[in-house]
């Protein structure tokens, strides 16, 4: 980001104290937090001091951790750089680094003062990047339907989104987590397709090429919309709307190598299980998300539908 | 606390997982923090678990501190075993751990479901425990005013205090921080002798034999009235009042060694100040505090006077 931006970042440099760190999922550490804590102490950042983090997912996840536990809270600014972020991670309070392989383990809720998203930013973005980010576009329209949904179904993935559908997809996950901010109920309808998404997202880091997020929630999506339409609540024809889709953007991906066991394994390490059974959102149809239990077998069988599907 | 309450504690590890740390200020560290995640993590704890911790105030900063920050906050109960956690630390919400030198740096506004204060951890206390945190009971007594001031005042801080004391002075904590969780305005006035309290206590370090909070509090108390009889608000009988019964206490502690420059810094330290001015909570009379501005020169008079005092 900041090589591709570099001119612009240096005007803000400047004007104020700027310190640029490497982004990415494996920044979301302990000690690059300990770094940020560091600079806030040298820079003394107080409590009426305003801090900014510019860059994807990765980088707000920490940043938010860092700020909201420097002196009990300071405010922070995010301005999210990538099209993942700009509709789905910088919004929603959640913040957090990963500890001991678990995603997020550490982490508060805690609210940017302001978020200000630029589309531009988009435009320099690896056309895999866009794509991924795409799919949360895609799952925020599923969960909303109507206009949005239709919208979606007839753009091409290679392109940056309008202004109008980033304004759209954002709002679909704003106004749901507004009625829900500590993630008690409403709130995990966002939850679509992350089910299995996740699992595909962790067993694929021992391919070459690891999934993206979004790539993983793809599959997530498709296969976990099987799951609906067996159950009888999504009717075929979303179902068939939804994989090809899914297909025509290339993002119906062969999945990683996996033994039953690593993936059971991997599946009941995710954090929402609730006393030992699986609640996961079904999409019964374009704007309907409900939470049911679900068994592993039903989750297992939609992996073996998915994999007849490929063939 | 473990040493003296073994039988306790080993029969509540009997039914639940336990891990004794070694307690006091020295605790509070991100090595301590790393720790205790770990153990959650162990343990498995999801945010449908409740997480205990039991000891004085470092234990319950560090505790909070953690529970608020696993998986984004996992519920906690407190069980406070020192007077001063009692009636003070563990009230309000405030985690917090040292970084670089400087207190609480890194925390959260968190509360615990529940405080669970028995008095008999009090009796197991060194005298010198209870004397200091007598002070708190004092300094909430001095804010409120009425009966609990008589009663504080009558009182012989070598004694524990009665439930009816504690609650009273819980209560003053508990009260002032519901009106004001995250320390914007009204909350300040719990700050009375703290903005010389902390300078004493920070400066004490160098000595044999540190100041405890309460000790440094003491003095803070001490040199803030005359400020504000100085400033015209204390009237001389009330200022009487509370230098006599800190003499009698034997709190009038000598101060320890410092140069003006050293005292200057520590005292700017404090994050407590605002654009560079100090604000300060004043004792006007008991029951009435105000926040005002005081100059650094003013502190310095109070400091003056109270050495002229101690000859």
């Amino acid at each position: 980001m900041y090589a591709l931006w570099k001119p612009l970042i240096d005007t803000l440099r400047a004007g104020t104290p700027l310190l640029t760190v490497e982004g990415g999922e494996a920044m979301k550490t302990l000690p690059v937090v300990r770094r940020l804590w560091k600079k806030l102490w040298q820079y003394e950042v107080e409590r009426q001091d305003v801090v900014v983090f510019i860059g994807g997912g990765s980088m707000l996840d920490v940043g938010g951790f860092v700020a909201s536990t420097w002196k009990r809270g300071v405010p922070f600014v995010y301005v999210p750089t990538t099209l993942i972020a700009q509709v789905d991670a910088a919004i929603g309070g959640k913040t957090g680094i990963n500890f001991k392989a678990g995603k997020n383990l550490i982490g508060t809720f805690a609210e940017p003062v302001a978020i200000w998203a630029y589309r531009g930013f988009l435009e320099t973005l690896p056309a895999r990047e866009v794509r991924s980010g795409w799919v949360e576009v895609l799952k925020h329209a599923m969960i909303v339907g109507g206009a949005l949904w239709e919208l979606v179904l007839a753009r091409d993935f290679t392109q940056v989104p309008s202004l109008a559908i980033l304004e759209q997809a954002a709002a679909v996950k704003w106004e749901i987590v507004a009625q829900d901010p500590t993630e008690k109920d409403r709130r995990r309808v966002l939850n679509l397709g992350h089910t299995l998404g996740h699992v595909w997202e962790s067993l694929s880091l021992s391919q070459a090429i690891p999934f993206t997020h979004g790539e993983a929630v793809a599959v997530g999506l498709v296969q976990e919309a099987w799951l609906s339409y067996q159950k009888g609540y999504l009717a075929p024809a979303h179902l068939d709307q939804l994989v090809e889709k899914i297909r025509s953007e290339k993002l119906l991906l062969p999945l990683p190598s996996f033994t039953w066991e690593r993936w059971l394994k991997t599946l009941l390490q995710d954090k929402k299980r609730k006393a030992g059974r699986l609640y996961v959102p079904i999409w019964a149809a374009p704007g309907e998300v409900r939470i049911e239990p679900v068994r592993v077998q039903e989750l297992q069988a939609a992996v073996r539908w998915y994999k007849k599907l490929l063939r």
